[in-house]
């Protein structure tokens, strides 16, 4: 059996006017997301963390925003391709555990709805994933309500012999 | 072997008039770590790792903040909680490795203590926690000692087969 | 077969005066990363996360800043003692992913080369290795252009059994 592990790091600016998609799921909120795409740091994060896992570039590279085709494109789309890269590779999820910083919002009613999402789009049990929220304690932009972050780490495997 | 991977993030604010728990031991310093329990980052960084790999939850949702039975609790309790979550669901600690950013304080000579305290607790050898001070460089809040922050991974095992 | 997981994290300011290197890669730039030694992100993470996946200690501890033999070292000799350590204690790299935060240096034009760089000291494929470039958004000294970071996960194994 092969194992791979991977980490995905994730920030978007959080203004006014813009809406608040985390993990695929629109978050009531007076703060939006700013990004080229819908600015979803659960999914970039988790979307890099697989491709970190299968030496696979990163998502800039292969969604990048200069890309007229992502503009305001709803993130899923990137976790979909990323899941087709997984099948080509002969990868699936050990498990994908991620935690969510953003001061303002209470995150923790829609953790669920979050899980569905993902683990629908990736074809993996519920319990495959993990969705922490997390406050920063008023430090720094996040904790100003200026930003939001995501880290999240995986766990894939294959069943082909190294 | 099911395998699980976990992540936990933690940060908590510096503030004079508080002692510094770090890994369940008591740091000489001026400031202290502010919470509504021991702000113990250390600890919470595992426990959430440990909750984030069960797919179990995160801290602060099995231990509130508004809950007046963990104001200024020792977090060595929520720690042992988690431990037994582990064994209830057959899951067992491959590894601990974690990473506190602390700016002004040395760490290096209480490495050995908090080790021991928290491989006492969760029942594994001393050798598989790994706890590594690093300061900030002088940015930020962690850098600047208005907030110390804490990362963890961790990987766990069940003999159950999938 | 044993496996560990590990972690690193470091953070270096960016001044005037100083070359950059990342990933032993001297990159162009108008700024590098200040530091005892050359100041290399991510060697320094990386070292971090197999050191704390070995339980061995940290880059801190094992190349001190405080001996003159490191002033202005390059990374590399770093990373060629970490080998050294995962081959007297039996074992190999199964793969490391790592996020490189950087806001004004494009990087990804250099990744294979430090990829190269990289694999060849720890004599793993190249494909073993993941190294993601990623923007802080402008956000605190990161973004601000005064500091860059990395983060790094490693996963090693052992033939000896536990």
């Amino acid at each position: 059996m092969i194992l791979r592990i991977g980490i995905g790091y994730d920030i978007h600016p959080l203004v006014e006017g813009r809406k608040l998609y985390i993990g695929g799921v629109e978050i009531p909120s007076n703060k939006g997301s700013l990004g080229h795409s819908d600015g979803d740091v659960l999914i970039h994060a988790i979307c890099d963390a697989l491709l970190g896992a299968l030496g696979f570039g990163n998502i800039g590279e292969l969604f990048p925003d200069t890309d007229e085709k992502y503009k305001n494109a709803r993130s899923e789309i990137f976790l979909k391709d990323v899941k087709k890269i997984l099948d080509e590779k002969n990868f699936e999820i050990v498990n994908i555990d991620s935690t969510v910083i953003l001061e303002e919002v209470k995150l923790s009613p829609f953790v669920g709805e979050m899980k569905k999402k993902i683990s629908s789009i990736l074809e993996i049990p519920f319990d495959k994933i993990s969705i922490k929220p997390k406050r920063n304690e008023k430090f720094d932009a996040i904790g100003k309500g200026d930003a939001l972050a995501c880290f999240a780490v995986v766990l894939i495997k294959s069943k082909v012999s190294e």
